[in-house]
């Protein structure tokens, strides 16, 4: 069910033509607000600089195609806006086979697929096809026809922060700037809109949340160096949420320094949850925002669950990746991922044994009154939590060390509250 | 030799009844002290609260049987001990069999086998006995008698300190609350009866001993609440002794730690003074008086060396772990890993080279004065003993780095002390 | 071309009697300084003491020789000066087989080998022979006579300092007291004489360079005792340099700590440039200078890069490891591979990114300007080696990180230095 509403609000969003600035992100950005009311949208102006980068001019399209020589529209931008190159500056010209089939990209291994082709850094223009309708092209004048503007004006931007008893903060990070692809990417931004719902609807929230839906790299990179001071001291764990749409795999990208907890929580969960992950690396294997917020002094802990990763599938950013590439299923599963992430980490306290020696669970209830060769066995497991309560290690911890998903013991670990055998340490 | 000694104190003790307190206990202890004139005997009085414990009422037995409804004793205490579930309170009344049945203790999988089953903090009457023996059990009247008293007394324990060179200490722990059992637990008690008479026979003892006989569990915490704080100060190394009374394996199981001296000097014993040994997890493994010892907070350095570990044979906590279960050869083979490590912790100083580069051995007559292909092989343990003498390694470290017993190496240690070459560093 | 110079530089020293102390050393030593200028020689007296060694009596020799019962002349020193054990006292007498045989030496699985024997700190005279010949010695008398003289004199060394722009010096040792064999040791000195033409043919030194040619073990001892505070200090990586001529193997013998600088880069350039050598243990190994540079309070980063390590052949200390067991192509390899170990050296900077977030590539034609989905592999070192630009690693710790053999960084890192989006630390 929850999958449904998040296939629909991708379908809803699909057509949209997206880039890293422009209509198509505000249009987006104004869907999910509905969704989600608290959502801040924000405007950042051409030519602002952040860190080593420069907000680039806004580019805006209403039209564009190609007619060939026996007068057919073809590249029909209106069709599919993978037809055009990304940034393509405005263009209305003829020209012949040859200089046409410098601006065509198309892929010969995959001849049903569009390609996804950008340029924002460079002003060209240029349009993308399949390989087999390119092979048809003949000899003759092409009209090329591109009703773009490419102009001062701003990149936009949303974020959402959601207080919680502690100012630190979990965040997540997803994308906006892709046109009609599905899971890469609509399946981040339409999951972690779910998300948040999920993350409101909590009764008591111990952390906050920060989550912020903007434009890959340009976008990020804008992020963190408004907010890198406050970033660096407030969040303990944060994810990079893209390509959970299909159904095919779960996968894990780590964090560059690989041991944080996020990285911790995210391999618990997927082991016990999921019965089968690629775990990837992220020096052979990253390839989206991760590599801004773990590059040298940036250093966040932000690691990426996903179905099947970018640069996994062979449909990944073409006109293959479409709504048929992903699934309720596939949205669901990702979903419950990363609710039960969210749950681990507002689960995840450190303990500590409020009595020296054991505590006499006898007297309490919590042991077999009546000792015989087997009863040490029936309580292994609550014995071996309270043995590990030495204020040190956290829930997630102990789970991981008596090779229990940490759920099953929120359950005894409440009784011992109860019973005031161990409390939590505050750090 | 020493195998038959221990035997023969073990089938003195055989027939006490023991339980966690009571006269069992202290006709066991008074025994012992034979042995060991310096064994001080206490007792702490019923209701004392020690950590999250409270010493329960003392349990005392007379006799107690079953008449079946032809007249037969059945379960008869004066047989077996184990018949009693202990703690029964007294009871003298006539059941049917279906009241009976659940009182009754059997093991279907061991027809032949009484259990050995205790209710130490619930009151209630119990009889323990062979499956084989239940099976032939008619309907009809029973008369079930138990001849106990529960009141209030004391716990009866004994200790002995015996004074090194150093205030630092080496902890022996055993226990003596189970009633007519050999492995688990008779060999424990009579085994450190006669280390502790080959700790008084060392000509010169670096450090002190601590040795406790206490009930399993309420007694170790009892002794650990009253003496935490000299214990977590002066103790280096610790064993939890029981099971080491037959011959058909060795054990080792490591403190929560498993990186303590203890742990470090009972692996390197046993590697190299026993050809194969069972190596167990504190987590999965664990079940005697280390899970005080290991308890947080408590972190004391205490592991297990055994032959066959309780859990680990069909015999255990039954009748069937009788004096034909263990064997001199069986205490023997422990007694002799315990010797050796207790030798090691005495030798296992940290050296020191006086001279810096290698020492000339040539002059001093520890190296060949003629030089071939084949010199440096003959004097290789002794170069590496040398190299690793950097003042941070300690014997035990420099005997695993060169894989060398560490007793192969006290003469060669004797005579590069001799020579000047190293020296004792203190720490 | 560079393996034949120092193979005909070998050729020319072959010959020399050569001992720990006498004219041979002091010949070979003018022979070097013809090649290096700037060799400086030095003597220290007999009766000096360094550390717990003593500078033994000067040892040369004229004539040696054995004439048998039938007056031939065997065993003659002016034919192979591996026939008399060296520092052998003079002598001259006749002895019958018996005695005769209480001074031979010869190796019966080595039937053609004349053993390489010596008797440096005991006073004893010999004569080493093949095992074939030995056994045709038949019953009479023999003449023994050996034309010696051990007599108060000196040892004589040799070391060169070249400055760098850092006082930290890397440091080459290898030593000039091994008579007519070849890979042990007159590829050492010779090897190194070579190296440090090319160390001085660098046109900007980063580190000053320490080298010494000493006689084995009592030259090392006399040199760590003169410069110890020194050399601990300055000294960030060092090789003892011995066994460089053959063309079997290549071999690797890490420090004592293993871990070091010298140790690191040994790893990566024998990785990277040999495809397949082999790692010796310091523990099971060693057996050259390296014992008394890694010894206990000396500590320095001292490892060997070897062709064929000594102990490993059969040729090893006997006159069988002459000119033909070596080769140019030998040296020649392992020429390359020190050579490589210091420009690897000279080059191992730490960088750090001097952008917060991955540095806008594209505006600086590093990255290309159109995005498809394959953009990200084109650019995968580049960026793998920025994100590792983090100020603790150095550029060895990123090409092992990265997998990239160091030397093809060295382009990409002068672009990102050219592009101001790297810098060096400076430690």
């Amino acid at each position: 069910m929850i999958g449904e509403k998040i296939y629909n609000l991708c379908k809803e969003l699909f057509s949209i033509n997206r880039s890293i600035t422009g209509n198509g992100v505000r249009d987006t950005l104004k869907i999910l607000k509905r969704e989600l009311p608290d959502l801040a949208i924000a405007e950042v102006h051409t030519g602002t600089k952040f860190f080593d980068w420069t907000i680039p001019k806004e580019w805006n399209i209403q039209e564009a195609y190609i007619i060939d020589p026996q007068g057919n529209k073809i590249c029909d931008f209106s069709k599919n806006n993978l037809h055009v190159v990304g940034y393509s500056i405005p263009i209305d010209k003829v020209v012949n086979l040859d200089e046409l089939n410098s601006h065509l990209y198309s892929i010969p291994e995959q001849p049903n697929a569009i390609p996804y082709v950008t340029s924002y850094y460079k002003e060209r223009w240029g349009f993308c096809i399949t390989e087999s309708e390119r092979n048809k092209l003949i000899d003759g004048e092409y009209k090329v026809y591109i009703n773009s503007t490419l102009k001062d004006g701003s990149l936009t931007y949303g974020e959402i922060l959601i207080k919680g008893e502690s100012e630190k903060e979990i965040f997540f990070s997803t994308y906006i700037c892709h046109p009609s692809m599905a899971n890469n990417e609509l399946s981040g931004p339409t999951l972690v809109t779910y998300l948040v719902k999920y993350i409101k609807s909590l009764n008591k929230r111990r952390y906050s949340y920060r989550i912020i839906f903007v434009p890959e790299t340009i976008g990020s990179i804008m992020y963190l160096s408004k907010h890198l001071k406050t970033m660096k001291k407030k969040i303990i764990a944060g994810f990079n949420v893209s390509c959970v749409g299909d159904n095919h795999s779960y996968s894990f990208l780590p964090s560059k320094d690989g041991t944080t907890l996020s990285d911790k929580i995210s391999r618990h969960v997927l082991k016990n949850l999921i019965s089968n992950f690629n775990v990837y690396s992220f020096l052979e294997d990253r390839g989206s925002d991760e590599r801004q917020y773990c590059a040298p002094g940036i250093d966040l802990p932000v690691c990426s669950i996903m179905r099947t990763k970018y640069d996994e599938y062979k449909e990944y950013h073409t006109s293959l990746d479409n709504l048929d590439y992903i699934s309720s299923e596939g949205l669901s599963g990702a979903y419950d991922v990363y609710k039960e992430v969210i749950n681990t980490l507002e689960n995840n306290y450190i303990y500590v044994s409020t009595v020296l020696g054991e505590p006499q669970l006898g007297k309490r209830g919590l042991y077999p009154t009546i000792s015989t060769k087997y009863t040490h066995a029936i309580v292994k497991d609550m014995l071996n939590l309270l043995v590990y309560c030495d204020g040190k290690l956290d829930l997630v911890d102990i789970a991981e060390k008596i090779n229990v998903p940490i759920w099953e013991l929120y359950d005894m670990v409440n009784s011992l509250l109860d019973q005031g055998v161990i409390k939590v340490i505050s750090k």
